[in-house]
């Protein structure tokens, strides 16, 4: 008997003790989606990032690939490379794991008058009768016109169904929530309507449930996007999703299936019922924004990089497999073009750069980067594909800001002082941590101003030419299983990353005729804008050099800005403004941006 | 090995040819619904009705109960009653199939001029270039604006999805169909679009497939309605839909499934796609009404009989489960009370009795009778339990009007004339001709005022008392299987609907102060209404002593109806009008519907 169900093996994954049946042959990236392993894979599976690594305990795989060979070294396997010919037990190393990971749901709150889109109304119809056969739902509204002197002209569907037996089982008292003229829920008298605020990182998804009658943040909570284990970056999901339809539906389908488990999390917090949820706002990239909508994004990979929808959208949840009440709707911001999103209009409207007649630059660093410059009236806009290196992704021993992660570092009289996140043995090195690395072997001399590293700067430094790389953490020391390195290549990947953002804000200034000085204020937003050290990023070159008070991290600035768009309609409007006003500044074909690039490359 | 999986038996249907594996020990008529055998069950299942004869050919089944004494004696079971305890092979007699059955979908048309809900432009926007980069929805719409001046202000979200992908592939020229601001649609540039009007009956559905451009109909059939398996007449399908939310769904599902087949069937006929349907509108009862659009149907089943929705209804196809155009619109017309709903509303509209300033009567005859009596500017409405009678139901040897049913009967001069459907041997009666025989026996004095049979009346007559029949075919004659008779029963039954009908016509008279000879004009709408003979609906009373030329029978006047709100707007404004004019009048609480009715009863 060997016909297709029985030729399957088995993938365990340890230390965490899931495991898969799947095909002789399959990828063992394939038995970690299926088991529920968000092992990270930065390229999509292409064989080409290294982040995927995993250790083969038993069991049969496939000879290594050509991909494999520098991971083999080490013991590892890729998994997106090694097939399951039997059986097989692998050791997940902690560095590919996706979570869990510091989450950034906190930022600057700006008071905002609670006037959400939805309304809702407490409704006594008189019950039917001999005399009084009017329908449930005339009798309803009637009632509503009377009582509340509201006039409605729809119901959702999904409401409807539900109206006639929650009537007469409340004894003809009902809760009704209204949008712009329709009733998108019923309940009990009584209830409080839910909303619902996310920002869908590229990496990152944060929620926060808010009290739609109170104005009260009843939960929050962060998490990882669940796509991440389709490709870690924007370019690789789009590649997985032009594999076929399937492939795209499943994209869109895993982030859904991921905001419903995150929304019901939030409402067990808040002892409500994800049900109860009548309104969401979504923000996120361009790319995340069509994808959660199930919009095609091939035309997002290929120049010129157009949308397919870029203004304010409101689509009902159910729609995208979101299970909210049944009528709930889901508002998304406008986008500004290909690379900047709606989560960067819900950071300028949070941060508010826009609105105090300063020079100010706002930016959200992440694997594209997304920088304005507001000055004289104008509100100028342009993405940088800053890339994951601050991520820890393209960095040797670069991690996620999870647990074991290096994430600051200072070396001072011959001394390396570090600290890892939760205190934990030392695993890796994430954005914060490379970036303080990068900028204190500068300033000690270790690494020059082109990049290259003294080989004789430093005891801790070893190798030579292109293998020259500095010891941050020695194995053995605070319980390190290997050595954390930060290689030559390293620091070219941060320069690279760092010139991109540099060059961004430089061209902006160039076409608004100012000087970097000019600058009043540099509003920093996103996880690693949060955790990163405002001096190492002004020692490395990524952000002009001002004085440190002209600075402001203001955290998950997209997230608090949904929030806002959440609770109130003139927020929303505001986006809209924000969006009509932005002008746009394309990058890869500005007349300077290779000079001002090449420019930046340099370590000051 | 006697695992759930395992413990399954097969049932075949002969001469069908179909087969269905079920549980051990599932009923007969759960197989048929699992192998797609239309079984008739006029009451749901629950043995009481008869219709649902079988002949059990080979394997066991359980014993006979109570319910199928009278079955036995003809050899056969209740498929509702017996239960599959091994492989069964089963014979079904052809009056126990729902289908086929002759179908109703012509009816007088009344002209129109064309101006649907939905209107469609071919529009040809500018590619995109690294000087516009406009998002997809964006430069559609401003294309709209510019070529055409049409203004939108939504997309369907299945429709933008759609967008991308069919710009690229068209060379950026397309074809929106636009309803109420809303795309709705997205197609190649000239794409006709189309429409699909269907009047769901509780026992047939009728459908029209029209090009909205054009206002021609493409094609038109006539099915069962497939809940049929689930209980022949409103009453048991609600009691069906009590049994738990899975079988509500199930009732709506299966009705779904059914129109999909059928729209799928007439574009099939017009070489187009059922996915170019991009509006719908559907009539039917208020009963059919709720369980298409899977509104709770208890209370319909209850006094004070009330609909959970009464007011004009417009919903997206796709929250029915229907597959048209991902934006495609079903428009639902209102209905007027708990048992006088939309498709009466939809044969006022084609009827038009509500216009012509004559004294006039509407009836539109099925399981319930809706009447309607236009006069002196008023408009008085009600609905009268006719029964299944003239459905062939509660008849001993009643079928539907399918082939080998006596569908006229003359009897003069001691000869028995009489004429089959298709001219196929006699199986049984159906409603116009047990309606034929009642009044011909009523004419040669067999039958009496009272209903009672005179023993000696004809040679034909056998029997006494509450047992007396009258053999309309004998064995053997015409290649009848068996007699067809018409019993004493029989005749209390067509008294008890014809009664009800004609209590409802005079309780609508006096309300409205008139005697019957001031009735102006009857139309007679409905499958049975078109082929019943006028002259015997009058022999017996049914109808008022008129004149024959005041009678109209004017065929599917609600299929007709709905074609016509499909068509255009104004229609669809007027069926509003319609059901708000309408004074309802309930028959079970009027003070003299009780002594109208027994007078009724008898015979002329």
């Amino acid at each position: 008997m060997t016909d297709e169900l029985t030729d399957r093996v088995t993938v365990d994954f340890e230390p965490l003790g899931r495991r898969a049946r799947v095909a002789r042959g399959a990828t063992l990236l394939e038995a970690a989606r299926q088991a529920g392993v968000g092992l990270n894979a930065v390229c999509g599976g292409a064989g080409t990032c290294g982040t995927c690594r995993v250790r083969v305990v038993s069991g049969q795989v496939s000879p290594p690939t050509a991909a494999e060979q520098e991971s083999l070294a080490e013991g590892f396997r890729l998994a997106c490379q090694a097939c399951a010919l039997d059986d097989v037990r692998v050791d997940v190393p902690p560095a590919s794991i996706t979570a869990p990971q510091r989450a950034q749901i906190e930022g600057r709150e700006r008071p905002v008058e609670l006037d959400p889109a939805v309304h809702s109304f407490d409704v006594a119809p008189d019950p039917p009768s001999l005399t009084d056969l009017r329908a449930d739902a005339t009798r309803l509204r009637e009632a509503l016109e009377e009582q509340h002197g509201v006039t409605v002209n729809r119901c959702d569907h999904g409401a409807l169904c539900q109206l006639p037996a929650l009537l007469r089982e409340h004894g003809w008292n009902a809760r009704l929530v209204i949008r712009d003229g329709e009733v998108i829920a019923v309940a009990p008298a009584g209830t409080s309507p839910l909303g619902l605020a996310v920002d869908i990182g590229t990496t990152k998804v944060a929620a926060y449930l808010v009290d739609l009658e109170s104005g009260e943040t009843l939960a929050a909570a962060g998490v990882m996007n669940p796509q991440i284990a389709y490709g870690e970056d924007v370019m690789a999901r789009i590649a997985y999703a032009m594999d076929g339809e399937d492939q795209a539906r499943e994209l869109q389908r895993v982030l859904a299936e991921g905001l419903n488990d995150l929304a019901c999390k939030l409402c067990a917090q808040a002892e409500r019922d994800s049900v109860e949820i009548v309104e969401a706002v979504l923000v996120g990239n361009t790319c995340m924004h069509h994808l959660v909508l199930g919009l095609p994004v091939e035309q997002l990979g290929l120049a010129p990089y157009v949308a397919a929808l870029a203004y304010p959208y409101d689509v009902k949840a159910q729609e995208l497999g979101l299970r909210f009440a049944p009528g709930a709707y889901v508002h998304l911001l406008p986008n500004i073009a290909g690379f900047v999103g709606a989560d960067h209009v819900s950071m300028l409207l949070a941060a508010g750069i826009h609105e105090t007649g300063e020079v100010a630059v706002g930016l959200d660093i992440g694997t594209n980067t997304e920088i304005s410059l507001a000055a004289n009236g104008r509100l100028l806009s342009c993405s940088c594909a800053s890339g994951p290196a601050f991520e820890g992704a393209h960095i040797r021993d670069g991690m996620r800001a999870a647990p074991g992660a290096v994430e600051w570092v200072r070396l001072a009289d011959g001394r390396v002082e570090y600290q890892t996140i939760d205190d934990a043995p030392p695993v890796g090195i994430c954005g914060s941590g490379v970036l303080d690395a990068v900028a204190e072997l500068r300033k000690i001399g270790v690494i020059k101003p082109n990049g290259a590293m003294n080989p004789d700067g430093h005891p801790r430094v070893r190798g030579t030419g292109a293998h020259t790389e500095f010891v941050l953490v020695p194995a053995g020391e605070r319980g390190a299983l290997r050595d954390v390195v930060v290689t030559r290549k390293d620091v070219n990947e941060i320069q690279l990353a760092k010139a991109a953002i540099r060059a961004g804000v430089d061209v902006l200034l160039e076409e608004a005729g100012l000087e970097e000085q000019q600058i009043e204020r540099v509003v920093v937003a996103g996880a690693f804008g949060t955790y990163l050290d405002v001096g190492s990023a002004v020692a490395v070159g990524m952000f002009p050099s001002l004085p440190r008070e002209r600075f402001v991290q203001v955290g998950n600035a997209a997230g608090i800005g949904a929030k806002l768009v959440l609770m109130s309609r003139r927020a929303r409007t505001m986006t809209q403004d924000i969006a009509r006003r932005v002008e746009y500044v394309e990058l890869t074909t500005h007349p300077h941006f290779v000079e001002v690039y090449t420019m930046a490359l340099m370590l000051p």
